[in-house]
């Protein structure tokens, strides 16, 4: 599997991204388009089959075996009062992760997800990067491959996710180094603080992005300054799973900004992501606009945990489903349009 | 089951709907604030764990068995060349749905729902309801009584979906007969006609509910003129799982339609029920804001048999995994906010 040894292996690894197979395309098009239905009427869940085709490499695309790879982190940054809940969160909830009773565990059985969770170094936060970068070249690169790492092979999807306390700062700090608009554009509740607690990640936000201003503006840089451990594993896991040919969904917000610094410098590695769902969080639909991502799912959920995008599993395998499982016009001898 | 042998017992059970249980609505909602997640995280996730505790009254709603419940009919409306298919296709895709090759076979199975197809009379379309009442009133309470006898006592959750060339016009008819607005306001593709045969479809409701303007404005009197065999079928079925205490989850355009006129004179008709997806067909949209009912997906679907309600059940499994399986703080460990 992927790995990145060196910040030279992770920028040949997106300046080398590799397409979908454009003939296992054409050929579950062209399958759609026998299927005993008006054309197009199942909407999205014919493009996600045609989807998957083009990743996997085969007319009928099959989820034999996904997998929800959700990272952990904690973040220096929160002690600036940024966040709803204490760090010791983090590590409380990886032990729930752990123990079966988090919303992941129950939406990852329900959507036949295997669940893979990586807890990145809790008792080492980050540095905070309102004074300094969140971490050294080696910790970023650590933290790239240990999500390559968890990209098995032999995935047919993966679905990505995360747990840290304080990392809705962190992602609106990326995205807004990356993407431009403001500290406030990109700052939200989370998981719920008030007016004052989103006063205080502005601040916060604002303040790193004046430290880090004359630092360079690559994919690597922005992530290792203004980052986070499972965020930088997230962006590994996805680059990985490109190169392996797996097709991967995406959570929420602190999901989809682990690529903003990537998609600023090379927007096409998002095309083998799925959008899971919209989350509540505000910067979350402004971030897939300018991902050119348009959500599967809209349930006002902001959990996190890879929770949307394990519900969006499930809307997946339907869609395989019809697209595996239907018969053609001429099978059942119906008339077409 | 509830049968409606005449109009009096028809219009008695629209005067007498059952209510959910109030005190499995609290013990659930209560249970949620419980679990290991922010408060109200998993959004609409929440909602319909909460929603179906209700109607099954218990503050862990199950769905050990459901049922989509599919109901063919045939239209004497289609003399005027309003589909794009020809009235053939509908008894090919019932031989379809019992072959087991249309969508809704593959979405049924991937959402563990058990299938029923229920044809009515094939081969004796409705009348040409711009010159004559669809129905006769025994037809109609026949069509009624079909439905309800689709449901299951034992079943947890009903998903209603229907098959009927030319069904789309007879959905804007009834619509606009019940709700107000004019023929164009309710009247779009449908399976996919072009402007020409959109016009036509407009042309025919325009007559029709000219043809009925005098007639009485009753939730029967417009199911029984302007409706079809499987439209008033679905009525039939969403009433009686009101009474069995069944929640349902509705389809696209054409399965809502069937309340439209009851919920025109009892509104509280939708309370029980889910909207599954909101479809590509124009007046669906209107119409759930007319229901007061918010989809639950929005997937570009168009097909009908209930293939958006099928897909909307998997959604409802993950809630019902969260609600049930999530462990609490408590449980946990876990620092609450």
């Amino acid at each position: 599997m992927k790995q990145f040894r060196s910040i030279a292996e992770f920028n040949a690894a997106l300046r080398d991204l590799p397409g979908p197979d454009r003939h296992a395309i054409a050929s579950a098009r062209a399958r759609q388009a026998q299927l005993t239905k008006p054309a197009g009427s199942l909407g999205r869940l014919e493009e996600i089959a045609i989807f998957l085709a083009g990743w996997q490499g085969r007319e009928r695309p099959e989820i034999a075996r996904a997998r929800a790879a959700i990272f952990a982190g904690n973040h220096g940054v929160t002690v600036h009062g940024i966040s709803a809940f204490p760090s010791e969160v983090t590590v409380q909830m990886v032990r729930n992760f752990q123990a079966g009773g988090a919303a992941i565990n129950a939406l990852a059985t329900a959507a036949g997800l295997e669940l893979h969770v990586e807890a990145l170094d809790l008792d080492q936060p980050t540095s905070d990067f309102t004074a300094a970068p969140a971490m050294s070249e080696a910790e970023c690169l650590s933290a790239l491959s240990r999500g390559a790492a968890a990209v098995d092979p032999g995935l047919d999807l993966l679905a990505v996710g995360e747990m840290g306390i304080g990392n809705s700062t962190v992602a609106a700090a990326l995205c807004a180094r990356s993407l431009g608009g403001s500290a406030a554009h990109w700052t939200g509740p989370g998981t719920g603080v008030d007016d004052a607690g989103i006063a205080r990640k502005i601040a916060v936000i604002e303040k790193a992005l004046a430290f880090h201003a004359n630092a360079p503006m690559t994919p690597f840089e922005t992530l290792r300054r203004v980052g986070g451990r499972e965020i930088v594993a997230i962006a590994g896991a996805i680059i990985a799973a490109r190169h392996a040919g797996i097709p991967v969904v995406l959570d929420g917000f602190i999901s989809c900004s682990a690529i903003a610094p990537v998609a600023a410098a090379f927007p096409a590695i998002t095309e083998h992501c799925i959008a899971g769902h919209r989350s509540a969080e505000p910067g979350h639909i402004r971030l897939l606009d300018r991902l050119c991502l348009r959500p599967l799912l809209d349930l006002d959920m902001r959990l996190g945990e890879g929770s949307g995008a394990a519900v969006a599993v499930t809307v997946i395998r339907s869609a395989l489903a019809a697209h595996n499982g239907m018969a053609t016009f001429a099978e059942a001898g119906v008339s077409g349009a």
